[in-house]
């Protein structure tokens, strides 16, 4: 994958691209055999073997040496979730700073509340409701976008004026980790709980790492 | 000062409460002499002042060993510049899992945009605007409550309506990080470059500090 | 346990003990119920199974709130691995401030090299070897503890004379970390892998936690 | 530089090695300026300007979006301090799995216990007694190396005979970074406060910050 590459999710609303990147499958098997003073120059059968035995049994380390840089437009509900992962560096628009591009996001397709489990969703609402849903949707991010144009034009500072803005806003950050961490990141933000929109960028950010190191991600959970 | 103990902010719309910590000016003192072998009893004058050299020198893993366990209740736009502080411990409210206790922020007094410093507010909103303004953010917010309302009353799952709340809305967290780490977060958030709401945090987290650590943070950054 | 509570290890050469520490139980539990706006005062069975779901599924951030400092005494290869625990906080004696108070290590049995394991070691040294062994080892240490004080005496700086030191060098540290980075230092250095001084070591710990937090303890990699 | 580059230290006993990277100047006033949506292709004065900026007032966050991958050979005493440093990440040669290239670090000239200072050190040896302290360490590092090859012959665990190898033995370790975390170890690891052979190799991993990001290096701490 060349650096530049964009992978469009929401239907193109956001994105996830790769910045920057440094070393490959062979990098943590070099690190690895540092233990024991030893070095491959091409990755071969049992430098995949000694990979797929790191990740097995939680010898993390190596996968450090190892870093990516992405830029990621994801809404604000999701760029929190994102952040709660320290590992990772973030630097992202602020709205104290500009008040251009505002755009927001909008489901393709509202959930239902998951009858049970209290903090999922569901495939279920009649189209009716949907398009209801959408409408109620629509008017409310509308109606902040407009007060918070109108905010800025009577002299309001950006910094209140935002506050306004619902989390549906897109946001745009640079992102940084070492593979170990952007792997973490996947495994947890691709797990059944996650909620579909944040699963989808953290599947754009698992292409990525696969395209990079196509090893060590096939054998990562394995 | 007592755990338990709660500072009000905002007016009184938000909080900052100290749950528990551990540790003391003293603890420091004895972590650094910990190099050559010694331990104090009690602070004595010999002790803040080795205090004052290991701050103004920056020699801070010492502070590393108190620590302190907080609650905030601050809006989103300000949780948000909070939790960009990576070495601190969060859990918050998720509005995937709740939709109760929703409350939004209202500005005391709105300020307008600095002229020159693109980041910055001034209080030169004359008070006809101030009115008009706050009108226009009472029906937004107010806006996106209802909305939020109608979309879970005909069945959208939470984590699909809140997209429609505003970053003013109040949100409550755990807190928790040693004393270096919180140190830290109150030198850079009292900063004149901070956001007049998030210095106002700050200062709470700052008296809760003194309160616990007098010598330490009266010697910090002097 | 109370504060100041010392555990020897190393037949008495090497010590764990609880300098301070402040949550419990209930705290993680409180601390992941701030998710959906709950606290409870006292832990009851319904919190006791809630810590378990959150060991089981990965949810670590509550345990993050409740913090411990300890003091180690331990052999500097030893602490060698203890450090490469990054989340941990550290302060240790230094050998370019002090000369005083040089003890060794010393093996109470020298085990044999694991035929097949590289990195292991197993007890199958007959008595003659081991006692041969026995007197190798203290007549390196103790020509390494002369050479030291002799380069001291002729006014080598202690920055350099400490390089003949051997790794049996005992060493002391304070140690803090909140619960989560705790009770993975004490999966990972109790694990079989371990060598038998970390494993013993990392066990005195989990004593101090599991003295603190106990059905923490219980539940953690059930 | 390029990769693979290799800077001697300890007159050629020990090295700094650029094992790989990502990023340069621009990447920091790129993830700087994403902050109000903005993105330079080419390095003008103004990037420049604002990178004197950034690390004149502390806004370290661009830094952590360019990353560097070392390999070093530095004596135990000096990896110690170095691995002090825990946003960095190690990979380290181990004495558990492997006994082969034991080398030791010989100081090319002994100094002396500063009379004052308590941590450091002065260029006041005699030439007499700078030979006999010489004699005196060289003696211990062969008496140290000797029992260690004895213990092993007779079958003593490598992680046990370990314990008599001196603070000069030579370790190898991978190491990784995001700028921002390196240009802190080379701040406070070149300080005149800093153990010579510290201040020796993290002047080398200068060296190759500054052929990577020159402007960056140039600005930072001036």
């Amino acid at each position: 994958m060349e650096k530049g590459h964009t992978i469009p999710i929401y239907g193109g609303q956001g994105y996830i691209s790769l910045v920057d990147y440094h070393g490959d499958d062979l990098r943590a098997v070099n690190a690895a055999r540092v233990s024991f003073g030893r070095e491959s120059q091409e990755l071969d059968e049992r430098d995949i073997k000694l990979l797929g035995y790191l990740a097995e049994h939680g010898h993390t380390s190596p996968f450090e040496h190892s870093s990516v840089t992405l830029k990621a437009k994801v809404p604000l509900f999701i760029a929190r979730q994102w952040m709660r992962h320290r590992t990772l560096s973030y630097n992202e628009i602020s709205r104290r700073y500009t008040a251009e591009n505002i755009e927001f996001w909008y489901p393709e397709k509202l959930r239902a509340q998951a009858p049970v489990n209290r903090q999922a969703s569901v495939d279920t609402l009649e189209d009716e409701i949907q398009e209801h849903a959408a409408r109620i949707y629509a008017e409310a991010v509308e109606h902040a976008d407009l007060a918070y144009q109108l905010l800025l034009q009577i002299g309001v500072c950006r910094e209140h004026a935002r506050a306004v803005l619902p989390a549906a806003l897109f946001t745009e950050f640079y992102l940084s980790g070492n593979l170990l961490n952007l792997l973490r990141f996947v495994t947890i933000r691709t797990h059944e709980g996650a909620q579909a929109e944040m699963v989808e960028a953290a599947q754009a950010v698992k292409v990525v790492l696969a395209a990079l190191f196509p090893h060590t991600v096939e054998l990562w959970n394995k």
